[in-house]
């Protein structure tokens, strides 16, 4: 049985996954340590319902199934990670244990510090862990489209061939991102990228867009549904749009709305996970693959979600423009490639009005949590 | 009087900055907080000579100089450093206050730990403090030509115009290096690049090659002199090649020699960051220079040490090889481009029988201070 330690447990991609890999028949070992939740509370935010803390959700989980999760509720960044991983020795690590709110990383310098430090020194403790107690084992390590920024050429996977002045050599595809969240992830691919090249680590690399939706487990009690965040901080966009539209709030578009991501639905990020998995690099290379199902502008994901919601609800949904909060170009060239993962089998599965309609039915019975305080942009970069 | 703030004051090059900046007549704020002296004390490690600390050093500058050297005893990545920027407003930060030892940066994981933490910490809090407090401030970085590593293709002056599939766009200078330190400066030049598009800083990146010599002040006394290492994690090449021949140690070659960098005397080194502060870049700009004077291959800056102590001494110098414990490839490509720097009127000396002979006629008083031990390498990367 293979072992598969899963870091970030308790969040949003984090707790699907233990679920999902148990499901296919992994020894799943969840870390977190709830830094999460201390950032949401901190912040005077709410997720749309409580979900309850890693032991009881395991507590719940190992209750009906067979494959038993286990959990540790530590700092990876800290030596405790260390004894852990010495004390389980897994075969592959998914490293999900960073602070994954740009937004966030943007309030202050006590913020951008927690953001670099935490996501940087988690990063070493792991890459170092493995090289000392257990080379061979996978580091599937989330990263994120935003690294790229949004260069004038094509984004390629991970790599790109140079040619100058008549030689040629192949690098890590240029980085430039519009966050120091996606800075330090930036600075995360450095550091995993020396310890591949130098030290013969196997490293996948997920450069991830934005996620939306919730994972849909066949007979998941919903007390094990993955929390769920729709503030300005934490909140993804398109899910962000659909809450809104349920409690006939005005989607909010930053800028002009024709800035365009690559995204991805909770289950085809938790696919191409267990895809990485099941297909890890030889020692001394690193896969590199971006993880989107389809790019779309900000403006193209709210028609899709106002259709949706005039089709099933004969709603007009309007939108509400706000001055961009952040730093970044509102009109600009955007081609990534991204078929590796679907070499390896995946099939995505993009935005429409089936795939709203599952979420929305999984969301409608909070309707009445929404709180509509945390949908405007409350400050600049 | 301009204000210039230099940190990492104590340093082999920190200490003869402070003084050739108040030659020059800048009001110097001089900032360490002796972590160096701490490292060489941990590892059993020593300097040829010993060096006062900065505050005999300040008082005793500033006993026979009109222009005084102000000082601090603080640790640039804490809340202190804000608090003395805050009361200083420099309109200049040179910053050279890091962990600059690649081999150390390989010991081990405390050793990884403590350069990732220290480099990248404290560049996060210069660049928000003059973010805060003084976004006119030029911050001058001291990065290294080892941030390119050693690519197949001609490494430019920080950028490259990339040519893909009939479309360009300008990015940094790929950048992979062999050593934690190394990708320690990576990660650096991403967090002031990422500050100076997104806020407008005025950022100076020096890719610097290994630096050797003392530095010349005319009428110095020789306690004023800046520390001098010769072991295998803070000496440098030339110093040490130098040294080996003055007691007929054999020069000490990892690998077969063939491995080429770009060197620079301290003297050229210290002139640089001068035309660097003199030429600071608009707002949003960032200057980034190849801080070199030439390019040599370790078996060449052996010729040169040998073919002087031959002339002068009528010596015969050895060479002892040693299977490389360096990651690095012995036999690679390796064509810069240095020709910013001369364009604001820089002059480069080149590595000479004069140049040497200056070197040792400033250390040959010390030839019976020089331990041995320090020589061989003892650690394997």
């Amino acid at each position: 049985m293979k072992k598969i330690m899963i870091l970030g447990a308790d969040g949003y991609l984090g707790w699907p996954c233990c679920m999902y890999f148990a499901e296919k028949g992994y020894n799943v070992f969840a870390v977190d340590n709830y830094d999460k939740r201390m950032l949401i509370s901190q912040n005077n935010l709410k997720q749309l319902y409580k979900t309850p803390k890693l032991d009881e959700r395991v507590a719940l989980y190992n209750s009906s199934n067979d494959n038993k999760i286990h959990y540790k509720i530590i700092d990876v960044k800290e030596k405790e990670f260390r004894n852990y991983f010495k004390e389980v020795i897994p075969d592959t690590v998914i490293h999900l244990a960073e602070q994954p709110s740009a937004p966030y990383s943007m309030l202050g310098y006590k913020e951008a510090k927690y953001t670099i430090e935490n996501n940087i020194l988690t990063t070493l403790n792991i890459a170092d862990s493995i090289l000392n107690h257990n080379k061979e084992c996978h580091l599937v390590k989330l990263g994120t489209m935003g690294e790229y920024g949004t260069p004038n050429i094509d984004i390629e996977e991970g790599f790109i061939e140079v040619n100058h002045k008549n030689r040629k050599d192949t690098f890590l595809f240029p980085r430039q991102a519009n966050s120091l969240y996606h800075t330090s992830k930036i600075m995360d691919t450095d550091l995993l990228w020396f310890y591949t090249r130098s030290y013969g680590l196997k490293v996948t690399d997920l450069m991830q867009g934005p996620v939306y939706g919730l994972l849909d487990l066949s007979d998941q009690n919903d007390i094990l549904n993955t929390c769920f965040n729709y503030d300005e901080y934490f909140g993804t966009v398109i899910n962000r749009f659909i809450l809104q539209a349920l409690i006939d709030h005005p989607l909010t578009i930053y800028g002009e709305g024709n800035q365009t991501r690559g995204i991805i639905h909770i289950d085809d990020s938790i696919k191409c996970m267990h895809l990485s998995e099941l297909n890890p690099p030889k020692s001394g290379e690193m896969n590199i693959y971006n993880q989107i199902s389809e790019t779309m502008s900000i403006n193209q994901i709210a028609k899709h979600v106002s259709e949706y919601f005039k089709i099933k609800f004969n709603k007009e949904v309007s939108i509400k423009f706000f001055d961009n909060p952040r730093i970044e170009k509102n009109n600009h060239y955007y081609n990534p490639t991204y078929s590796k993962l679907n070499d390896l089998g995946f099939e995505p599965q993009l935005l429409s009005l089936e795939s709203i309609d599952h979420i929305v039915k999984k969301l409608l019975k909070y309707k009445n949590l929404i709180d509509k305080k945390l949908f405007d942009p409350q400050f600049n970069w």
